[in-house]
């Protein structure tokens, strides 16, 4: 296979970073973009520009999706399709979702001014919403273009202000009614960059990761009932302390995650207790438990064993315990497509841009994509692991090499005799 | 010695705790008086009424404390004071403070009733807010009878609606500047009846403990920091999870105190994280620590042994920790005076109640009262364990035998030789 290689303009990156940044920013400093709001409008008109001046055709599509197009030669072959999100979290930094479009236009730019026209078009994409922060519905942009949205969904999902995603969407100039229009049949395969929003990358110091996989998640919400009693007067043997059996079951559950080696993982984020005085002994905690593994088997297995973890301390200490298996909001595993993924490690090697496989650990439109399209990601390192956060950071110099790797393995895969098989 | 016998009107007893019970009840069953609101003055009103009917010439202080005196033939001569306090916590029983109210005017009317004069007057005492759940004024009626009230609190004092002490005190026809007035310089000892607020007597099938000390009280803030990050993305090699440093600590303090041994106690009855989330590894973890021991080298090394692991604990897994010792509510443990204790052993003995001694795990009246005047307390059983809850429950046959013993034991403080020394 004879790679091409593009260069990639890291002052025009970084200054479109930058500026993209600034959208949604309030006078505290925190970054918001909800979908079809006015930063949201503000930064995708920004985008549309800039595709415009890379020399992109672009389109808007029923559900607010952007795309930029550089035509193939071979009109009816399937769409090579890379980019990202372009909302984000409340109080979210300028790297999350933004970097693959970024990272997309760059790329896509950059084959565009090479002048050479692939077989199969190329598309970037400003999908208009993953992350549900402003109304419930992550991955909606992606769901639109795979045909997954029903008609009655939009005049039920509303705001915290009230504003249904029907308004919201006719405020700027969509209706709802036309989102089965967003459907895409042409897709031949999807790549989507992203930062790692975890520290593994940084403290191996390489430079790109090659995902293989999008973990699967478990929500457990776990009830410790013990008996509420006074502090002073109650003998520590004649207790029943939920709070010290919850206390036990997080030591066993991290024990049992870390045991299991990455890249499982297992975490208590939430915890309320009753009644939550100084001097009582909690008669009642609560508390979720967050499981990832990016294979089913393996997820079960690791769930099976922080239930029956949790049981055991329980009746060790003659509390009970109620554990609720969140069903809606579990994830199956996603594996990535293994085709795309022996290309992006092999332009890697080429452009000597060093890289490893990493297994994803939190959740993106590729998880949803791949299901019905070839997909695969790639990971640049993110600053002490962080994301969510203002303080999410990538310094260019870490981002320009799997920019690169990006432009090659797109031009690969809209030039190659054959695309991957769809997975459906 | 020749112990005096009185009979207990165990009908007119139980018929007084189910009244009192219902004054200050609301709707949903809940109890509350706070000192100086309309429940607590018709408490006292009912309490004036049935001390009159046994005889008792009653009298109401500068601070409102209700007293019902039997004269003694020295007029002179230090007075016996029994009784407890009128005012409940929000959401009490009907037990903790007024069952030592009722006890005291049992026995009292009984010694009455016998017809025989002692030697020392006695007096029942209703004192008039132990609690502090209206204002945050613990033990006033107490401190008002030992003079320990500046002129200046009551002004600096305001319950939940905004209202001061001052014109809480008004309200009831009270002036708060008369407060020095509420001083008793006569007292010759004092004789609490409480439930115990614990399992321990209900546990040994004991109808009487004999109360040693109460106990000292330490209260610690710990506030554990580590990285707050995302669940999804970073590895458990690479957390700093402030929930599990927490839940390590809450473990190994369970486990001192347990190892010490009755009557040992520490409880982590508060816990609050940062940020909150599911997918979110906390990155800071506040909670309480409430350390009892009923001697004062004890309960430092209680202490100090709990600070240093939870020193160990964080620096295991590479957080901070900072340890705020909440020195304003700390409490220094207070003796019961050892010759009444025994009084109140061999008066048990004497009419076949069985008792042992028992250290108090809760603040009562009598801590300030040991340190200016010789004080004992008799504790009742409490079904399981309860109280502050609308549960608290005692039943009148484990009640009636715990107040005999306090009768004889009054008696014999007001007709013996010579009484215990004062402590100042």
């Amino acid at each position: 296979m004879a790679w091409r290689h593009f260069d990639i303009d890291a002052d025009q990156l970084l200054g479109r970073i930058e500026a993209l940044g600034e959208v949604g920013r309030d006078d505290t400093g925190a970054l918001f973009r909800g979908v079809y709001d006015q930063s949201w409008l503000a930064a995708r008109d920004q985008l549309e520009q800039w595709m415009n001046e890379l020399g992109l055709q672009t389109r808007i599509d029923a559900v607010g999706n952007l795309f930029g197009r550089v035509d193939g030669t071979d009109d009816g072959a399937p769409v090579i399709l890379t980019g990202s999100h372009i909302d984000t979290v409340r109080n979210g930094g300028k790297y999350d979702g933004a970097l693959g479009v970024h990272a997309a236009m760059s790329a896509v730019g950059a084959i565009a001014a090479a002048g050479a026209a692939p077989r199969r078009s190329i598309e970037v994409v400003a999908l208009c919403e993953e992350e549900g922060s402003r109304f419930t519905s992550p991955l909606w942009g992606t769901q639109a273009m795979l045909g997954l949205i029903e008609p009655d969904v939009p005049a039920s999902l509303v705001d915290v202000d009230g504003v249904s995603m029907t308004d919201a969407m006719r405020a700027v100039g969509l209706d709802p009614l036309r989102i089965p229009e967003a459907r895409r049949a042409d897709l031949g395969a999807f790549v989507e960059l992203h930062i790692e929003q975890g520290g593994i990358l940084e403290h191996e110091q390489v430079a790109a990761g090659v995902v293989t996989a999008i973990t699967g998640q478990r929500h457990l919400v776990v009830t410790v009932l013990g008996k509420q009693n006074h502090a002073g007067s109650t003998p520590m043997d004649m207790r029943a302390d939920a709070l010290r059996g919850a206390a036990q079951m997080i030591v066993d559950i991290e024990r049992i995650a870390r045991e299991r080696g990455r890249p499982a993982v297992a975490t208590v984020g939430r915890l309320n207790l009753t009644p939550g005085s100084r001097n009582v002994i909690p008669g009642e905690v609560q508390f979720t438990v967050d499981i990832r593994f990016p294979d089913p088997d393996g997820l079960a297995s690791l769930q099976r064993e922080i239930e029956s973890a949790a049981r055991a301390a329980a009746a060790d200490r003659g509390l009970d315990v109620k554990i609720d298996d969140v069903i809606q909001s579990a994830q199956t595993p996603v594996e990535m497509n293994s085709e795309i993924q022996e290309l992006i490690t092999a332009a890697a090697a080429e452009l000597q841009v060093s890289s490893i496989p990493i297994v994803s650990g939190a959740g993106h439109d590729s998880q949803l994509f791949a299901q019905h399209v070839p997909t695969a990601m790639i990971f640049t390192p993110s600053r002490d692991g962080i994301s969510h956060s203002p303080k999410e950071y990538t310094p260019i110099e870490q981002i320009v090499p799997p920019v690169r790797v990006l432009a090659s393995v797109l031009w690969e895969l809209a030039t190659a005799e054959s695309l991957p098989a769809s997975p459906r």
